[in-house]
């Protein structure tokens, strides 16, 4: 069965949801939603983004960061398609916005991706498919490695004294484990502590701020990616990238800079040996 | 203004949506959706799953794979939820389900979380907040990093040509780069080969199974974690994790084993020296 006959035969129902959903539907030509179709089957990444003010959106994300504990990747998400929902109503409004919490501190607390920029990224696919989207995330992304976080400064207190000036690190890495465990080794405020979390929260509202500037920039026709790639991934992609003749060893996936893991630093020599 | 304050300074209309998405709620005592609450703003995590097979699953998920290359984090996403969607209709079947190509290759390309992953830990966040889902992702997570992937023998051939055997590895990490680059280095096949696309649409197909089989387990009440940390996590979280006394350094954050990157292996030395 090839996939669309088999998404055919899943004989999903647009009904009442599909009411509301045309109204954020692309005015390009789409298939209609019908018994047989659901959104975004018939109009994939089909959802509308209209600009939005950064200075109304970043608010939102810092307060939204404490919402529940819900943390980052749905902050950022939230203060976009939420706000976008405020705005326009459907489809926007019907997203299931607290599924975004599995960003929180790397997926769960894992320390994987950091839940900003999954919340950002996420955003962005609503929107946009891989060809139009992955510069987008590409540009967000490296700016992330080279930022000195955080910048935002709130312009009330959400949680009770943390209303404060806070130190700086460029972490270097879109993860969350390195991003966080370098903010906090720089700066010896603990992992756990209040501050790190609005660390975050701040952080957030710097991605937020970043995300809507390019989506802006992107539904004007002016978005243009800026953002270099690391000297090191430019460097090792020569040989790890591709799989043709040209790669002596074509192994490498993903875009991340290779300098935190793979330029022998004290921190990823064995940690078990001689360790204080 | 309060988070509470905020959201219903935001004017959420529930409206057409609302009525599909009650379908799916959970029977426990909700606030009714009216026009200052979205859905899930009422009712967080208030999607309920149902006891799927994960042999009708499987199939879908490593067909899905395919569709239009939308990769591992919508074909997981896409088998579990859009599942629920052909048996039980609304909410299921208005997802705007084409987002979750953002996981494809650790997220947009970037090769962070493994986008399998990404679709599996978001699917349980639709039906489980925090407290309920972590251990979920974390025997999920915890699996994944010491399991030989692929497993899953596909019944007929997606891609023409790949229906063949195929070696496994132990990547060691839930991360995208890791476990792709590491099955690329360990068997000699290009990252970029179609073979080893139809790893990751195997693998993605493990992935839906056992996230399949925790999610039953869970409605049943049966599901207990089975899993330990690994041993290294055990170890460096003696002193960084945490923030009190105990904790002489504590800057961890994330539960990924310490092991690939902090343990001093060859593949993290300093590459751009004496390198061949």
């Amino acid at each position: 069965m090839s996939s669309i006959s088999r998404r055919k035969a899943l004989g999903f129902i647009g009904g009442a949801m599909a009411v509301g959903f045309a109204a954020g539907t692309l005015s390009t030509p789409k298939v209609a939603i019908g018994a047989e179709e659901m959104p975004q089957e018939a109009t994939p990444f089909g959802w509308k983004y209209h600009k939005l003010d950064f200075k109304e959106v970043q608010p939102i994300t810092h307060e939204e960061f404490y919402h529940n504990g819900w943390g980052c990747g749905y902050a950022v998400f939230y203060s976009i398609v939420g706000l976008l929902g405020k705005k326009y109503g459907a489809p926007y409004n019907s997203f299931p916005f607290s599924m975004l919490e599995v960003g929180k501190s790397g997926v769960s607390e894992w320390g994987s991706l950091c839940g900003s920029l999954l919340g950002a990224a996420s955003a962005m696919a609503l929107f946009y498919g891989r060809s139009e989207r992955d510069p987008l995330v590409n540009e967000l992304f490296r700016w992330y490695e080279k930022t000195a976080f955080p910048i935002y400064q709130p312009t009330k207190e959400i949680k009770e004294g943390m209303n404060k000036a806070l130190p700086s690190s460029v972490s270097g890495s879109i993860l969350c484990h390195i991003s966080v465990s370098h903010w906090s080794y720089t700066t010896g405020i603990p992992a756990q502590a209040p501050e790190r979390s609005e660390r975050c929260a701040r952080l957030s509202a710097d991605v937020a701020k970043k995300t809507v500037e390019m989506l802006n920039a992107k539904i004007e026709g002016t978005f243009k990616p800026t953002e270099a790639w690391s000297e090191t991934y430019e460097t090792c992609t020569a040989c790890h990238g591709g799989q043709t003749e040209k790669f002596s060893s074509p192994i490498l996936k993903g875009k991340m800079d290779c300098t935190p893991c793979h330029t022998g630093s004290e921190h990823v020599q064995n940690k078990l040996i001689d360790h204080p």
